[in-house]
């Protein structure tokens, strides 16, 4: 799992987390569906509902998915014309090194929007907002609490680098990358295959004892397409990080065993992959899943002008990249590579873009716990 | 209210918080009866516990309660042989603006003493800790969620500073003083009385909504043992701090005015005071309460000896209550006095300690849900 880089300066995920916040604005259809369903559950008005957004990072994305999902509470009790519930528990979740206190700072603006939501409707909740800070791939809540369980952009992160990843002499096997590539060989794919089921199970296990029967879960994260998991579409942001590394490597600036060595705990699944986990658990169903195309410098039409034309489109993927993974490469190479490995990498992203259209894949998953 | 000084450097609350330490471990003893009441209180075994700490701080102090009710729970279990609740709700409380992430970088080892206490013996509950930021003089939890509700060194932070210290044409009626004070006109008493009576009440409404029948709140908190709110046991450690700037006014270090139009949101009150807000709220009944004397620089028996002779009496008083009220001083004075001010406050504390045997008053005051 991966901490994103704390505090709100120039390099923070807090300012580099557009395409984040793209990747939540396409999961709103399956929120509202999501929600529509638990509160035509019961027949009778619902006292409470606990929420939860696994993985929930800082800076304005981590309060914008709570937003909206009470927001399609409100507007949902609006459609079926019921009260909305009378409280709403509303959790937060990271892991123990994520900057709660960045999230904490802007509560109260938050309760305020809140409240000022509940003075311009008659559909009023009592709103409880707490964090729960430690991994989701173990159980966080106690059995039976969770109403509805939402996670984006988390859990493409693996609990641990995968192992098996050096023979049997000790030698590394995934030689100067950092993640799956056209040249690793079989077994690097199937070690982060496995890895990902691993953790994946995990999660489901874990989830399935927190959540009420007919609970639902919308879960949406990094991944592919296609059945071949070195597609470009899921691993070429990682293979020209690669390539940027080597780069450095080659004039002395980075030792070849440090590239050699580290693998990225990050793996994207195909939906196939998670059908097998979810059916092999068996508590969930699968209601609906889809797979959009995201730009690698997504959600700049949230910036304005001004930024757009001083900062090119490489630096962008750049910033938002190194805003995610930092503190991990930091830990590894050191910290003094930093700023020259992400302006090379800018580079050759600016210089890729240029001539192909490879995009990510966001995978959106909608599940229901059975009764 | 107030938000203490954060981090673990030499003037945080992490670091100077062995008095606040020493005040928790006076509450055992009550912790230990309320917990034995609650399990006592059903015939069969105990699902689901939910405990909260309000205001708990950050620093070593700020799971050390949740460690110690956690404690008392297996502990209770065992003395009346029964199996120890399922799961327990651990919740920590402070402001929106408590250093949070400190407390959190100590979960991981936090867990790991419960996991090895749960191994050592045949009592083994699930726990889960969560963190509920907000101010404690509203609502924080859904209705009839807490089993137990503590607080300790907290309660006599007031909401604000009291209303009413103005004249009708505007002048600062507490001249030279931060707090009440042997030559505080009346309507000053009346004004701190009156905000702490506001605010206590505030309190115990919310409670009284969020707690299950039944169950059963300790409170900690700064007061007084006598019906004189001028006492030296209660407000001379305001008077040496006031004395100390006035001190810096006549150097014309700080403005005169600046020291009249300060005053602390801060309150000590006898156990009366408590006991008139809680029988007209009504849904409480006080089941014990206490008062405990505490040395000023109490809890330096966990110190190193080195540390103790290096560092005078009067320092490490100053330090103490620096690492409380730096924030609230820094915001009014500004930052650059701050040094020079607990200098000055620490020599008018040794040499006032070397003449008197004044102490803090704690008093510890034990509730009961009613049915």
């Amino acid at each position: 799992m991966n901490s994103v880089n704390k505090g709100a300066g120039e390099n923070s995920y807090a300012t580099n987390s557009l395409v984040q916040r793209k990747i939540i604005s396409l999961t709103n259809p399956a929120i509202e569906k999501a929600i529509m369903q638990i509160l035509n559950s019961t027949s009778g008005p619902i006292k409470k509902i606990e929420i939860v957004d696994l993985g929930c990072s800082s800076g304005p994305n981590a309060l914008e998915v709570i937003w909206e999902i009470v927001n399609a509470i409100h507007t949902s009790s609006c459609i079926i014309n019921r009260p909305s519930p009378t409280e709403l528990m509303l959790y937060i979740n990271d892991l123990f090194t994520n900057d709660f206190n960045n999230i904490f700072a802007s509560l109260p603006s938050f309760h305020q929007k809140l409240r000022q939501q509940k003075e311009n409707n008659e559909f009023g909740s009592n709103y409880f907002v707490s964090a729960v800070p430690g991994t989701f791939y173990g159980r966080l809540f106690p059995i039976k609490t969770l109403h509805f369980v939402y996670s984006s952009s988390s859990l493409h992160w693996l609990s641990q680098v995968p192992r098996d990843l050096k023979d049997e002499r000790g030698r590394w096997l995934n030689k100067g990358k950092l993640y799956i590539s056209k040249s690793s060989p079989k077994c690097v794919l199937k070690a982060y295959s496995q890895q990902f089921q691993n953790d994946f199970s995990q999660f489901i296990e874990a989830r399935s004892e927190e959540m009420v029967d007919g609970g639902r879960m919308v879960l949406s994260l990094m991944g592919r397409d296609s059945m071949d998991p070195t597609s470009a579409y899921c691993c070429y942001q990682w293979e020209l990080l690669a390539q940027a590394l080597m780069t450095m490597v080659s004039e002395g600036l980075v030792e070849e065993e440090k590239v050699d060595s580290f693998n990225a705990p990050y793996y994207a699944p195909c939906v196939e992959e998670l059908k097998i986990v979810i059916e092999k658990e068996g508590s969930f169903m699968v209601d609906s899943h889809e797979a959009y195309e995201i730009d690698w410098d997504d959600g700049t039409e949230l910036l304005s002008e001004n930024v757009l034309e001083t900062v090119s489109s490489g630096e962008r993927v750049a910033k938002t990249v190194r805003a995610v993974v930092e503190s991990m490469l930091k830990y590894h190479f050191g910290s003094h590579i930093i700023d020259e490995l992400f302006q090379r990498y800018a580079k050759l992203v600016e210089d890729y873009l240029s001539k192909t259209r490879t995009k990510y894949i966001n995978l959106v998953i909608s599940l229901v716990k059975q009764q």
